[in-house]
């Protein structure tokens, strides 16, 4: 999603004061909670690390944010903006879901990079500020308050006060687990996952509406087969439960030899009527600043809903006019941007994944987002999710912002999202500083263990 | 509210099916009606008037909407666009309620041109993607689902949407009537006719949460006075109501001798904890189109809680900073923009008073916004609801679009808004197709009265 993380888990000042008549906000702002991200976003937005002017701020690789071709869109902004004719059209009512000419031609791009068997209905699609605001514009025409979406875990956490701040849906979890098996990775995906997801789900009483997919996955990063894909949607069909299938990393998968496959590829969606895909510009196009995203549904009476509520969540026209050029200049968009993208991606992921190899951290190696999936159950102790909490806490100490699975809601204490989208003087400062943090738990760990030792040697001592 | 006018009345098809079981959309979404508007703005909308191409079309005087200086906003725009250096500042993940620069200096231009007597506080001010949206955040913050605000009518009916579809919350009405008495204006609001409204609402079992005032009052073109605007939030404060001042029209006021009175102008507010204010570019700055609202609210909690939602509704940073940069040029603003706007409203707006009073149109002169309030009580026949809407139909069918006043919510029928801030051209083909309309009806009513003159000197005719 194109925003900063949310926030989770410690209590708002704003939840203090239970009772209505002492307070002037409703019941349900009282409980829009803020979490878990939110000390260290803080501590990071006080205190920024600086190349030039604050060396001893703090590093932060928690927020994905892609900003390893801003020079180059910034660049093919500007030449747009420096021939652009503002005309009077710009400052005229438009319609909400998005201008017809530029629906026409997000359509005719989703089309070709989504490889889609059949054209995108322009009509079909409506356009939104941001993919939190599509997820919420979804959960509102999809769901009833209190109804609720399968999600698997972990997932990019932003999506729960996306689907839960305006409307008030919930989301329970099919949790992924570090354990493997025949055939099956770490953390892999599977229909059985989902079944078992929703049994729970349905015995804690859920009314579950749908399926929400994370594809490319955040902050896996795993890219999903096509028969996995499909797989899920048979299995949704089969419950008549709607699949939200979220694409926002569609264009981030920078392994040459892995192929995505965008549920608009599949020549038969087992159950169009309850599927729809969310893209954006955000991550694809490094311009979470921009604030453009789109919501893709095959359902025209869930298309003209969306449309309903399309002024809340709206785009200027100005923008659009803008992304528009963008987009339409396709040999840009598939020579030099994504090429370059692709590159770069591919080229701070191997960076990053070295040096946390040479410090000893192991990771899930996967060809797609903006972060990796980083093992420090070693170095967790108590291995419960208070160790998880106080490793973050000692990151933070040491100038450093990572992202924990807590944070994250994985079920399995120790591991971290580390986002390498950044500068190279940034991944490096960041390593340095893990290094140290790791470092120092690795000889407190040998005083412990060799105590231990001497322990069982000298029992009395 | 910077939007195309909604709809009502009408039966969506959404609304044909009721079970959940055999439609894909939620209960909520299956409930978003259209409405009475939607009929004339699909017809306008496949057949406008065009002076160039389409002299045939259907003029449309009913979406509120300012383009008599589109072209001085075009050209400053044009001309900021041309400086402006976009840097990767822009892409960046932003603070979603706007960024610091635009609301200090946005906080600034409302204390300027608001009067405020004291600055306002660029964190107590949230940047949004329209008035709608503001509503509409409002509404989640200080209402639960199901409580309601007062508001006087006929009002903006836009409003009811804004407040109902995302957050759930009633309007109850507090009408005002056309009958006038000692110091007593047509349609003048007082707080007696809130006090009654207020009694009414809780007899229905209403809980209501605040007051929804809109200054200067858009349809009737009502700029309120300093005492009344105090009255109001004292009446207010004794009840613990929320006022939300709508000033979406605050430079719209285009005669000369009327002071507009901001809230942000008194020395002190009754209730500051209960007191918020929204303002936009749409109306005042000819640009509905580009989608910038804002939200004021003088308590702290509020605030906050605003921008626990603000990424839902957020703005762009780039149009963020071309705004900034239009707003910052004090110069242009106050001695170009501003004189120039209240000119030409000021001179279109008598133009269409004169061609209708020519017709024999009653009007309610007032000294702001983009529209008269007219009186065609006595060409409805019969005097009801459905005689306006018989009249409404038959303007459309000549091929002039207005409001009719149960499209506004107003408790008496008879009544038109006309928008005036469209080309004298525009004006000139709408007029000659009300006169039209109004012969024809004038020599029908002629007809009959001769024929139930005679018939009550030949009874047995």
């Amino acid at each position: 999603m194109s925003k900063s993380e949310p926030e989770k888990g410690t209590q708002s000042p704003l939840c203090v004061v239970n009772h209505r008549e002492h307070q002037c906000i409703s019941k349900r702002a009282a409980s829009m909670r803020r979490g878990l991200a939110g000390l260290g976003k803080k501590q990071h937005a006080l205190n920024p690390y600086n190349k030039e002017t604050n060396r001893e701020g703090i590093v932060g690789l928690a927020i994905a944010e892609n900003t390893l071709t801003h020079d180059v869109i910034a660049k093919k902004l500007s030449m747009i903006q420096s021939t652009f004719r503002l005309s009077v059209e710009i400052l005229k009512n438009a319609d909400a879901a998005g201008s017809k000419q530029f629906r026409e031609t997000l359509a005719a791009f989703l089309t070709k990079y989504g490889g889609a068997v059949k054209p995108l209905n322009p009509d079909n699609l409506i356009i939104v500020n941001g993919g939190g605001s599509a997820v919420s514009m979804l959960s509102t025409v999809l769901c009833d308050p209190g109804d609720a979406f399968l999600i698997p875990t972990p997932f990019y956490s932003g999506i729960e006060p996306d689907c839960g701040r305006l409307a008030q849906v919930e989301l329970v979890h099919a949790d992924l687990t570090s354990q493997s098996g025949i055939g099956i990775q770490p953390f892999q995906l599977t229909v059985n996952t989902l079944e078992e997801g929703l049994l729970k789900a349905k015995k804690q009483g859920f009314i579950v509406r749908g399926i929400f997919l994370i594809n490319p996955n955040n902050p896996l990063g795993d890219v999903y087969s096509k028969d996995l894909v499909m797989d899920c949607l048979i299995f949704a069909k089969s419950h008549k439960l709607h699949v939200i299938m979220d694409e926002i990393y569609m264009l981030s998968v920078f392994k040459e030899d892995v192929h995505f496959t965008s549920v608009m590829a599949l020549e038969h969606l087992p159950d169009p009527d309850r599927t729809h895909m969310i893209w954006g510009f955000s991550k694809d196009f490094c311009m979470s600043g921009l604030r453009c995203a789109c919501i893709y549904s095959w359902n025209d009476q869930v298309a003209s809903s969306l449309k309903t509520i399309a002024e809340f969540h709206s785009v200027p026209t100005y923008l659009q006019s803008l992304l528009n050029e963008m987009i339409l200049d396709k040999e840009w968009v598939t020579q030099i941007y994504i090429k370059l993208n692709h590159q770069r991606l591919k080229e701070f992921h191997s960076y990053m994944c070295k040096g946390l190899k040479d410090i000893g951290i192991k990771i899930l190696e996967k060809p797609s987002g903006l972060f990796v999936w980083a093992d420090f159950r070693q170095f967790i102790n108590p291995s419960t999710f208070e160790g998880e909490f106080n490793l973050y806490n000692e990151f933070l100490d040491n100038k450093v912002y990572l992202l924990p699975g807590e944070g994250l809601f994985c079920c399995e204490p120790g591991w971290f999202r580390i986002i390498f989208s950044v500068s190279k003087d940034e991944i490096d400062q960041a390593l340095e500083r893990i290094a140290t943090v790791i470092n120092k738990r690795r000889s407190k760990e040998y005083i412990q263990s060799a105590i231990s030792e001497i322990s069982s040697i000298n029992p009395k001592t």
